[in-house]
């Protein structure tokens, strides 16, 4: 692997991930659908028997198989560190105290919500499917989780973050990760013991572990954090009353917050969780001062180089010749259940939790759930490298649906949100709307 | 390699080089040397038998002999990104109109601080030491080019960019550092075809397209970036005239920049420069504009992420073992013929390129001319991977040295460069201080 290939393979991926992103935002259509539809262009696209992820040296193919390289590892790190950062920026933006106030509505709406979809996808492959209990556990894994990413996105481009059914969204996409991940860990930690069984030990562990991991970190941002503000600014203050000519020591709060966030994604990996949990909670240990801080746009920078690739790399990994009329079916199916689980999970949720929301609020938050973005691909890909027997905890062809799936509920959800959104608050919209021009 | 590994290796590099470059930071020392020494430390200090460095997974022993592991070359990766980042800052802070100004002085700074220090390191190790003629060629490579970064950092820390001396400085410095990659795709270019001779029409081809390169970019940050800036302006000022709510198109100009700055990477690389060649007129293109499109701050938060990586990997391969009291005195007599070399043929070179500069300017501009910094060492480290007949181009021994070398030029620059600025231009020098506080 010579690093003149490494860097035309990143200038290459990085230009086309950029241009799609583009084009596809001027359709109104998330950037990060036209970056995977580069990266399933790239290894689908053959010129003289070559597809062009082959030539830029991302695959080779050994004895008619197509076999990951080197290079191939390292996007993927690249991949997994923009990620990581992503997780990590959308944390800088949920402040503990706003999830708190909307605590019991969230949290019932992410409990319905994960619950739901699990049960129609683990049934579904089960019982119409192939019966793998092992495909049917991540399929059913991969439809539990919401993208915070792409919710708190489209959120905050309509300028609605305040809004009471954007904070219960946000806290149940939220919680939705956690119990996501937990998930995860039982179902991987099934899929690796092998034998259809797992250590009821090893699940309460990883459980505990992750309710602890979160309530610490939770504790500490609401805490802790703004005490060592205003002791750090007191002081500042303090000497400076003393000394008219005082200079306070610079910290780099970025270097810090980094530091944090590689810490806690490396601990949250270690205590059986996915690193982006960790990049999260460390993103939201410094929200309440992101500004102040200057954190929001540096991070934001960082993402602008590093987040393209993830996207791409998920799509690399979609087998588009594997996408028979049966593959099809399952997927449409598969897009339907996941559609319906969610709405149908986290508007009763909300229902349930909140008596004084109206049905506007409830087809808000309902329509909210549905996008799965990232989160639902990486339990795939994590499912992918996972062998029980002879061939991986899911199929390559379930690999290709979960993208679709995640791909589809993330094209479809921004609009109809909008709509759902405009329909409420119409006036106080229009007169944001206003306010841009 | 697991992902949870790299992760652990990534936070705990990023996380001991930023506080060793804070605390030499606080001493006047650049903080990139703490970062190369906590290299140096991760590879030399052993625990029960292993080095951290090993125990962080970057290298393994096979049959006694330390070998590079799979996690060493996503650090190498990494590191490269750093250092080609790193280069594109520095040539977002270097606008070509100020370059020419100076050019005439400047280019016979550079050009004597170029035949001076390889004429004493090619003599000193063909005459003197192994005799052995690659060793000689990179060694003197090596003890060519200037750090555009650390002199750049000493004169904006003193605020003195405007100086004459200091635009001759960070004039001279670029143009050595296009010499010093000529010169090194000349050795290399014998080293790898071994045979001691290389063919002239290879050393000519490579010499003819890196001055086209670097005239075509320099032309077309000259002429052709700012008639694109107006003419941006001006059509987004017609658009608005006929249209009060026209809303121009935005160009994410960070996106634009990140893009040329790879893709030059690649080219510069393509056509036998250095990465970071390519980088680093990659940010001369955008230097004009770079405060106006908000560049700098962003670029310096990707730094901010990466460039620590690129010393830390610059110390690991430093082999402190190997630094008998023979290599000790090699390491002594270089940085003398290194400091010799560069501070008189600089000197001189100024004297002769502009008559109007008195002792105090020919001092300054000695003095900041001999950090060697990064780029010896990238020399050094592409010495060390090319092969000839049995051996690497550069010994182990001599990478050591370079390193070291680097390291104490790049120690005693900065303070002996604000002594020689201080004497000079002492009472504005007093003013702009007292501004600061």
């Amino acid at each position: 692997m010579e690093l003149v290939d490494v860097t035309l393979m990143l200038a290459v991926v990085f230009i086309l991930a950029k241009l799609a992103s583009a084009i596809f935002a001027k359709f109104g259509i998330p950037g990060l659908v036209g970056e995977i539809i580069v990266g399933i262009l790239l290894a689908s696209i053959v010129i003289n028997g070559q597809s062009i992820a082959e030539m830029l040296g991302l695959f080779e193919m050994v004895d008619g198989t197509r076999e990951q390289t080197d290079m191939f590892h390292v996007l993927n790190v690249i991949a997994e560190l923009g990620v990581i950062f992503l997780l990590f920026s959308v944390g800088l933006e949920t402040r503990v105290k706003d999830l708190l106030s909307v605590g019991k509505a969230a949290m019932l709406v992410a409990v319905l919500g994960v619950l739901l979809p699990f049960t129609l996808g683990y049934a579904y492959i089960e019982y119409f499917q192939d019966g793998n209990m092992y495909h049917a556990m991540f399929l059913g894994a991969a439809m539990v989780a919401t993208s915070v990413g792409i919710t708190a996105r489209v959120i905050k481009d309509m300028k609605l973050t305040n809004a009471k059914e954007s904070r219960i969204i946000i806290g149940a996409a939220v919680i939705d990760d956690i119990l996501g991940m937990i998930v995860l860990a039982i179902v991987s930690g099934m899929a690796k013991s092998g034998d259809g069984g797992i250590n009821i030990v090893d699940i309460l562990s990883i459980a505990i572990m992750a309710v602890v991991f979160v309530v610490v970190v939770l504790l500490f941002a609401l805490k802790c954090v703004p005490k060592i503000h205003d002791y750090m600014e007191h002081r500042k203050q303090l000497k400076f009353a003393e000394d008219n000519n005082y200079l306070p020591p610079k910290f780099n709060m970025l270097i810090i917050s980094l530091a944090v966030c590689l810490l806690f994604s490396w601990l949250s990996e270690f205590i059986g969780l996915a690193a982006i949990i960790g990049s999260f909670l460390a993103g939201m240990i410094f929200a309440d001062y992101a500004i102040e801080w200057g954190l929001e746009a540096k991070i934001e920078a960082i993402n602008t180089l590093f987040v393209s690739f993830f996207f791409v790399y998920v799509g690399l990994q979609v087998d588009i010749a594997g996408l028979t009329t049966e593959v099809m079916i399952i997927t449409v199916v598969v897009i339907i259940l996941a559609i319906i689980g969610k709405y149908v999970g986290c508007a009763l949720g909300a229902k349930l939790g909140d008596k004084t929301l109206d049905k506007g609020s409830l087809n808000i938050i309902g329509i909210g759930m549905i996008p799965r973005g990232e989160v639902g691909i990486i339990v795939a890909s994590i499912g992918l490298n996972i062998t029980v027997g002879e061939s991986s905890a899911i199929s390559p062809e379930l690999y290709t649906v979960v993208v679709l799936m995640s791909v589809i509920t993330t094209i479809i959800a921004p609009p109809l949100l909008s709509i759902a959104f405009r329909k409420k608050y119409k006036p106080e919209y229009e007169i944001q709307m206003s306010d841009q021009l």
